[in-house]
């Protein structure tokens, strides 16, 4: 037996790889045509087409002589160094893909459909007591899937791993006690200022009209809309139907003016991140972006520290204002502007502001952390759960519903990992910011002109062109010359709500 | 070795249709998207998406071990009808994958696609002798495709008996040479008589607001919206997403009022086919219409012998007038009814109405049954048009760009067979609206009234239900008690046209 010359191995395994991107991309069609079009007579019949695509998908990613393939080209030495990246991330991912035996992927998936189904019931009924036994069972379950990776000695370190490859529970613990210390005296301080005045935002706005602001603003951002579309859904997402297909989605509330507006700001992070990836990445397993922090860091930065920014509404508040002139009649741009980083202590974290959303996280991710090295027990969640936030935000939740019932992740069997990639968003959105700053003096000045191509430019070339190509912690330190660090985003929090609110922080 | 049972071995090929009808919902999916909402820059991509779907399919639909499990069930004698003809049509439709051998199959399909790029240059430079060697070559890899069906004497039945099984040429050119006797000296009789009055069809109707009155109809038809939607697109077209997902299509354009409505109407009667097949038949062989005919007299019936009745617009001028007040001001119920039957002689298949659009059809028909046979050489095709236009219709293109030019069809690999249909579904909208009427007296007061439940039900029950259970002959049989007759349709037309152009017919 000969072996194939690289070349000709080479040609094959892009075969392979463009073949598992194109099912991904078919994919993602059923799934965002179910969020957005389906008619609901057709939901059984779209569940099984997906589970059809998903096990083609799963054969071809579990392949045998696709492993023996990357297994062969591993071991060649005259590969380019981004070859080399695309064979260690293939075989992370055939790893992720073969590992686990098959009767545990049945049993995982079936307790999971069993245990949402349950808190769909438990939690309108505020009957935590329900649920611990389904919690026990997926945490049972979850030890085990980490201990199928011995490479990993802690279990969280595994969940971390999958969603931001190469940090670890250690490294996101520290970053986020310090938050927490940093952050609990702003909300305090904060909120004990005059609230500023909303009561413009909640008019009735038609919801055409914000749509067309929206996409007007994301336009100029750089969201390329030959590559995407924005269409309407219950729970925004961005996707990723293809190389070349990046669509948002969102949703309006006609008498809210913020609703559609952030969350298509939010959606277009994302999808400007996915339209940015290098064309040589396309079509293999490091075509899309790197991990859940930086995906988040991107959504977040055009979201917030661009779109909640003054130098933004000094660009769009007359635009808007020309949108909406019945609505805003009486309002000043600076009362828009204060309107939109109204901070308050909530129970609900998806509704929670800038400053005290990372609180809600940090609960989150601390619960999970304890529960899965044994030194929380899960019929004493929903207390820990109360405690925490009596600690962190000074609230308690009349019942679980909006306690440990609140979200759907741990009951949809995701325990460990789940949370802590907003957060990391959060941080390293004020990283890369400081840094494209720096980079370009008077960056803020080019926003008052929604002239946003030097940020854009900057992002696309440290972060959005090099998709999967470096580790979460490698491209932070390339993209920003130094590790992630909270830093740069407590100072822009310390900054940006001192002087709105009037007060040091 | 025993034989399975053949409750085991059943299981089994439900299995396998179920899969076979999944993966053509998922690749109907990308299709409708495309047509819909892919964005511009996304073409590629979805093609190579498309491909590999059809890849999956193919390899499915001609898996050796189905075919021998078609071959096993054949032979077993305690099968019931319903399964036995499920088995037969499978087997058939298993005969049409795998019976061209892959080398044949590729030069058809790279040949289709150099010669729709030539016409698309061809077209319109009025070159018609450009495509000259290539619709050659079509025909000739037309003969040869019919040849691996032997069990057709002649090409033409064989092209036909794939769009409508069981019916042939000899069957078809008597009807249609019936049918033209028939409309020649109708035609020249109408289009004596003064023309209706038609400029307010052209007034400005905004688009939202047409698409609204014509939802309203096909709700009122019994189109089920909880199992399929409508979307815009260029060329209007019905879709099969899955059993309970069948989706329409159409335009608007805002300066004339029946565009959207009357592909609305016409694209609804083919859903409500596909949405009535019986539950039983659903993810098999015969889940889906029988025959491009018997498809095309659903869309027929619904949109001309109930849409441009009388009867439709006692129903509903009275509500299209409340949607356009102002452009209607000044028509009347009896105008509108007059307007959109307008019959003009035209070159434009496409464009033409419900009398003399046959004629287009036959000369079409007439003229490849011809090639096929080797009667009409390729090179004198152009000539052979504008003399059958002369003939049929007393009028004469002033270039091949609307004469041998004209449709895609066989400039895209279909020659035989891709014309027939339209014409078939004329003539049997009329029959089985006839034997509707028969069983259900009374059906026009029905329609007066919007109300359409004994028509729909009637359907239903004689044509919708039952699929592909029957082939078109047996079925118009069974449905009308007598075999496919133009009589229903000519007396139809002579009435309808007769009063309405105060002329005898």
């Amino acid at each position: 037996m000969t072996t194939t010359e690289t070349g000709a191995a080479w040609a094959d395994l892009q075969t392979h790889f463009q073949e598992l991107a194109d099912l991904g991309g078919i994919g993602a069609l059923l799934g965002w045509d179910q969020s957005t079009y389906l008619p609901a007579g057709a939901a059984g019949g779209r569940a099984r087409q997906q589970a059809l695509l998903s096990r083609l998908r799963h054969e071809r990613a579990t392949d045998p002589a696709y492993g023996r393939l990357l297994d062969d080209l591993a071991k060649r030495d005259d590969l380019s160094p981004v070859q080399t990246r695309m064979v260690a991330a293939a075989r992370k991912d055939f790893g992720e893909a073969t590992r686990f035996p098959a009767r545990f992927v049945a049993e995982f998936s079936g307790h999971t459909g069993e245990s949402y189904a349950a808190w769909t019931q438990a939690r309108p009924a505020n009957d935590f007591a329900l649920m611990v036994p389904y919690l026990e069972k997926t945490l049972d379950l979850s030890r085990q899937a980490a201990s199928y990776f011995p490479e990993f000695s802690d279990p969280m370190d595994y969940f971390i791993d999958q969603s931001d490859e190469g940090m670890t529970a250690a490294q996101v613990g520290d970053l986020f006690a310090a938050l927490r210390t940093a952050l609990v005296p702003m909300v305090e301080a904060v909120t004990a200022a005059p609230a500023p005045r909303t009561d413009f935002l909640f008019r009735p706005y038609p919801g055409s009209a914000q749509l067309t602001f929206g996409e007007a603003v994301i336009r100029d951002y750089g969201y390329d809309f030959t590559r995407g579309r924005q269409d309407l859904t219950h729970h925004p997402f961005m996707t990723r139907l293809g190389s070349h297909d990046l669509r948002i989605t969102t949703r309006v509330k006609e008498n809210d003016l913020t609703e559609a507006l952030y969350s298509t700001l939010h959606e277009a992070g994302h999808a400007m991140y996915e339209q940015g990836v290098a064309e040589e990445l396309l079509g293999t397993p490091l075509g899309s972006g790197v991990s859940a922090g930086v995906h988040e860091s991107q959504s977040r930065l055009w979201e917030n520290l661009v779109g909640r920014s003054r130098a933004f509404w000094a660009a769009y508040f007359g635009r808007l204002r020309d949108a909406f002139p019945a609505q805003l009649r009486d309002v000043t741009e600076e009362e828009l502007h204060r309107a939109v980083n109204t901070v308050a202590r909530s129970l609900i974290r998806t509704d929670a502001d800038e400053l005290t959303y990372n609180l809600h996280v940090i609960i989150r991710f601390e619960l999970e952390r304890e529960l899965l090295a044994g030194r929380l027990a899960v019929r004493d969640l929903a207390d820990a759960w109360h405690a925490a936030y009596e600690q962190n935000l000074g609230l308690r939740a009349p019942s679980d519903v909006n306690g440990a019932l609140q979200d759907v992740h741990w009951y949809f069997g995701n325990i460990g990992g789940a949370f802590q990639g907003y957060t990391l968003g959060n941080v390293l959105s004020a990283q890369f910011y400081a840094a494209a700053e720096r980079a370009n003096p008077g960056l803020t000045g080019d926003i008052e002109r929604a002239d946003f191509r030097r940020l854009h430019g900057w992002l696309r070339e440290n972060v959005y062109a090099h998709g999967r190509r470096y580790t979460p912690n490698e491209l932070v330190e390339r993209a920003t010359g130094e590790a992630m660090t909270a830093q740069p985003y407590l100072k822009y929090l310390r900054e940006k709500y001192g002087e709105l609110y009037g007060v040091t922080l």
